[in-house]
Formats: structure tokens, sequence, C-alpha cells
């Protein structure tokens, strides 16, 4: 994705090339799937030059994986990282991804290039993964969709369920029986848990009340990320006024995503909407989504300092959390472009289920 | 785990306190788990001073569950990170996990704490978890058991299964009924898929052959590693032997792991063991286990520098991988005291299923 665009900035910079390295000391660093489509779970160290065609060197256990589905034609096989460093990485200035690289790491790095000069390529990088190419909000499109499917054979089975548990083998089976992976650990809430926006799914039993479903799954590598609340029971005049209030908060976020718009004031009008209920909405409107399920360079929150592009994915998730009673939150990703349309697109309405 | 012995360390090299932070932009660092017990989803920043008592800081949304799992007593909310270090860390000399921390963090700290001269602790990090205290090693046990009673299981259960997927979500689903997690996500390879030791578990049918089952469990933080390799149809002697090859490999290198071997010399003769095999036994022997389900203090492979002592628990898992043909790996997490004993024990006798 956008190799082009990145090897423009390496000339404008004057940077030879950058390194973008997957080791044990590194935090993983997705920008290596973004440029090869390489996924690996071993080492994995991709080499873009201002002027040459990129390279990657991968761990002979993943050499003839990496062959068939890399994006960069040139995939060579790890011997020994110091010599093919010396070989291939020697030149004057070098980009590392600042946000990844350990200081270990980097000390390494000095050691075995000690004649080239480092500097920090992470702004530009997350500048490029900010706005999403034609390709990728497909795919992202196509997370959307298969998560809606998923969800809606959930909710029909939902009788069925007796434990959280039940609720997430049956999603996290569904993922997997096609052929995919969750994009992170699935969140399923139920009873005064669902209080707890970070609630770690139990084998207790489905409570009476609210009920967080929280999940996605990873499609060609790009992550879907949706959240519905059903009630379990018979519920209360009060309670589904709850339900539609923060329902009416994610519908009036959404509308307010325009172009221009700080993301900061997105999450300030949602606030200001909940009304005497803002002070239960504990957590962050919504967040980047792409290669990594929360991406790092903007987010709706009341410290960010971004304005809203065109191209930008991203989730709208406010939520209404009262410790020991319950908890609400309603999740879509959406894409920006002349207005913001959500991706997900189960339905919203209150869904009551007696169990 | 070990704060006191760390602590003394801090006073031997004259550190004032050590950071280990858990945000954004690093790796996560298990050490945050080990001596806290904490292992959040969120923001966390452990301060350990040499002569005062250690603090913790958490993000609001953990808060009131970090206080009550958190060994250290000391857990404060986090309000303004920068105004919090200023306050808690304002230390002549500050410690921090090299392996782990990423420059652009360095460079935030050394902003917000130009006073400080800043060094590296990760060796005497490492050096700790290498060994093993009676609490941790309680915990990889019982981890170890509870993989044990989920394989048995799944083999009185395996005629049910159709799809790799199948076995996959009968042994996730089993680790979560008990309320627990996977170590690491759980590999099941069949037929000629067995022959990549990275196999990614898919839907498709269960090969006639040799099926590889690679999975572990959580308990308490601490994880649990094992393989087992069972026959689906009917084997031919051939088969057999080569079975029983990987298997003698197996037990050989846990009767050579003894205390004072160097961790390089039981890889060794585990491959002089397979003969003319040992071209097909393409990774290492094994690795250190605990908190991280591969630690990285040592490993059983050619490049090691360690050698063997009391306390050290780690993974001993020879293969044969065979491309177009089949894989075998038998792996089980082991524990060395006076002599080496496996800590996962379901039986590795030859077994063949016909579906």
């Amino acid at each position: 994705m956008r190799l082009k665009e990145f090897k423009e900035i390496l000339i404008k910079e004057n940077i030879d090339a950058c390194i973008l390295l997957k080791s044990n000391l590194n935090k993983p660093d997705s920008n290596i799937i973004y440029f090869s489509n390489l996924d690996l779970s071993d080492f994995c160290c991709l080499i873009i030059y201002k002027d040459r065609e990129p390279l990657v060197i991968v761990a002979k256990l993943e050499f003839d994986k990496s062959k068939k589905s890399s994006y960069i034609k040139n995939v060579i096989m790890l011997t020994n990282l110091l010599e093919q460093l010396k070989k291939y990485a020697d030149c004057r200035t070098i980009g590392l991804n600042f946000d990844c690289i350990s200081i270990k790491e980097y000390q390494r790095l000095t050691e075995i290039l000690p004649n080239s000069s480092i500097v920090d390529v992470s702004k530009h990088l997350n500048d490029l993964r900010k706005l999403k190419t034609d390709k990728e909000i497909k795919k992202i499109k196509e997370a959307c969709r298969i998560t809606d499917g998923i969800l809606e054979k959930c909710i029909d089975n939902f009788k069925k369920f007796r434990m959280e548990t039940d609720v997430l083998d049956f999603i996290e089976s569904q993922t997997r029986k096609l052929g995919l992976v969750n994009s992170f650990p699935t969140i399923i809430a139920s009873g005064r848990d669902a209080a707890f926006p970070h609630h770690i799914t139990s084998k207790k039993r489905l409570e009476r009340g609210f009920c967080v479903i929280d999940f996605g799954v990873k499609f060609n590598n790009y992550c879907s990320d949706t959240t519905r609340t059903l009630f379990i029971g018979k519920p209360s005049e009060n309670e589904k006024e709850m339900y539609n209030l923060v329902l009416a908060a994610q519908i009036n976020s959404i509308k307010s995503s325009k172009v221009g718009v700080k993301t900061l004031e997105v999450d300030k009008a949602c606030r200001k909407f909940l009304g005497k209920y803002q002070k239960y909405f504990i957590h962050g409107l919504g967040h980047q989504i792409g290669i990594d399920v929360h991406e790092g360079a903007f987010r709706l929150s009341k410290n960010s300092k971004d304005s809203l592009q065109k191209r930008m994915v991203f989730t709208i998730e406010p939520g209404i959390y009262i410790k020991n009673k319950f908890g609400i939150r309603i999740e879509d990703t959406v894409l920006l472009n002349e207005k913001c349309t959500p991706l997900t697109r189960f339905t919203k309405e209150f869904i009551a289920i007696n169990l």
C-alpha cells in the first residue's frame, strides 16, 4: 500500500532507506504488513529504499509462505542479520519507526551500521496510514460485512446460550469457520459486568439486564470493530430510555463527524448530548482502525489534536456505565467521505431476549 | 515475585528507581505482571524504588480492578503522567527495561525527567526471571495439569471432529469453560500442513496422516505449552518408526538436560540423535517459559550461550518436518531441579484414530 508515496517522502527527506524490523525486542510494527502484506510470527525485516526496489528478509521457517503472499518481490532468507544489514542497509541516512524500535534494538542497529545517521520516520508512517486507500477501504468493508453476518447469527441463536463464554465460543467459532480470526478478544459482558468496558468474558451465567457484545474480525489483515448491547429479560421503561439515549448520541456523533471538524469537538458534542449522564461515559468516543484495531495516529477524545479528513476510518462508540448497575455501548466502524457512513450495519434497534 | 531481590540489585547498582511502563508505544513488558500481578489492557506504570515501597499508576478504567488484584499496595490513578512522573520519579538514576521501551518513549521520559541519568536494567530482569520461585513453579504446574486434562478430553472426543477448526474450537472452548485463556493461538495441523511448524489452523478437513496439536493455557498469569502428534487413519510401519524416533529424541533430550550442561549442547545432542533426519528438524529445541510463553533469557538452540540451572522451566520440543509429506512434533514443558521433569504429562505413546 502506498509504497510509492512513502518512497517520495524518503526522497524529500533525504533518507536513503527505511528499516522496519519485527523481532523479539520490538513492539510488532504493523507497517511491515502495510507495505508487504506479510503478517509473520517469526523475524521479519523490511528495507524500503528511496531509489531502489524494496526487499524483505524473513526467517527460514516462513520463507516459502512469504514468497507466495508478499507484495515485495525481493524476498530473502535470513542467514546472518549483521552481515545482511551491512550488505543491504549500509546507507548514509536510515529511517526507523521510533514508535516501535526498542532502545536495545536501536543500540544494536547503530553498532551494526556505525556510519549511518538514524532518523525517526514514525510521523510519516502514521500520516500515510491515517487516510485509507480504495483497496484498504474495500477490505475493511468486507470485514465489517462479515461481522454483521456473524452478529445476526449470534442473535438468532442467543436463546441457546447460558454462559457469557457460550456467546464468545459461538462468535469465535463462526469466525474460524470462515477461515478468519477475530481482531481482538471478544467481549461479552452481561448484567452488572456490562458496567466495565474492559470486562473479561467469564464463565458466568448470562445475567438479566443489558448485555454488551463487542467484537470484530480481520479480513486480509484489516479489522472491523462493532458493539451492540441487547437486553436479557423484560426491560423497564427507564432501561429502554437509557438505551435510546446512547443510541441517539451515537447517531448524532456520526452526523457531526464531518470533514474539517476537530476530533475533540465530536467527542465533546457527544458528551454534551448525553447531558447529566455524561459523567458515566468514561472512555474516548472512538479510535482509528485499519490493520491494527486501535491505530495510533488519531483518536476521538478530549486530548486529540486532529481534524477529520476524507478517507479516515474510525469507530464511534459512546457508552454509559453505572457501577453495580449496568452498561450500554453502541459502536460502529465508520468511513468518512463526503459524509460519515457506518460500515458495520447490524440493526441498532432495541432488542430484548428472554432466556 | 522477588521484589526484594530486585531492590537489592537496585541498591547494589546504585539505581534510585526502576520505571516499568505499559503504553501504546512500547512492547508489552511482562515484568509488570511479574512484580505486580497486574495484566492490564490499558496504561500501567510500575515504579520500584531502591529504598521505598513501590507504587503503580493505572488508568481510571482499571483502577478498582487493580486495587483488588495488585501485589503492590500503593495503587494510584493516572491523571497526568508528566506531573505524576515528576512527582514520583524525580530521581538521580533511573532504570528502564531497554528490551521493551521504544525510542519515542525513551525520548519522552528524558524530556520529563531531564536531570535523571538512565540505565538499562533488562539484564537484571532477565536474570531474575530465568530461575522460577516455588510460587511460580506451582502456577506453571497447575497450568500444565489443566492442559493435560483438556488434551485428554480432546482425544476422547476426536472422532467427532471433521475440520482442523473443530479441534481448535473444542480446546479453546474447554479452556474458557475453566475461566482461563490460552497462552497462544492453538495450532492444529493435519496431513501435509503438519510439515509447517507455524501452520495457521484452517477450516480444512482433517487429513489422513499425522496431526500436530500444539497449545497451552494461562493459569494465574503463568503459561503451559505442550504438543502431541496423533495419527489419523491407519499408519504404515515407516510412519510409526518416524514417530518413535522423534519420541526417543524427546525423551533423550529430557534426560540430557542436567544442571551445568550448556543449552546448545542439549540442542546439538538431540540433532545427533536424529541422525540422517536431523536436517528435517528446522527449529530450536526449546525455549524458556513463564509469564510469557516464549521468555527471552535463554533458549535451547545452537546460538544459545546459557548453561542449565536449577529452577529453570522450559520446553523440549524436537520435530521432523518433511515438506509435502508430514510433520511430527512432541513437546513438554519441563522443570529442572536435581533432574529434568516434564510438567505436561499426557501420554506420548503413539495414538491412531480412525475418523
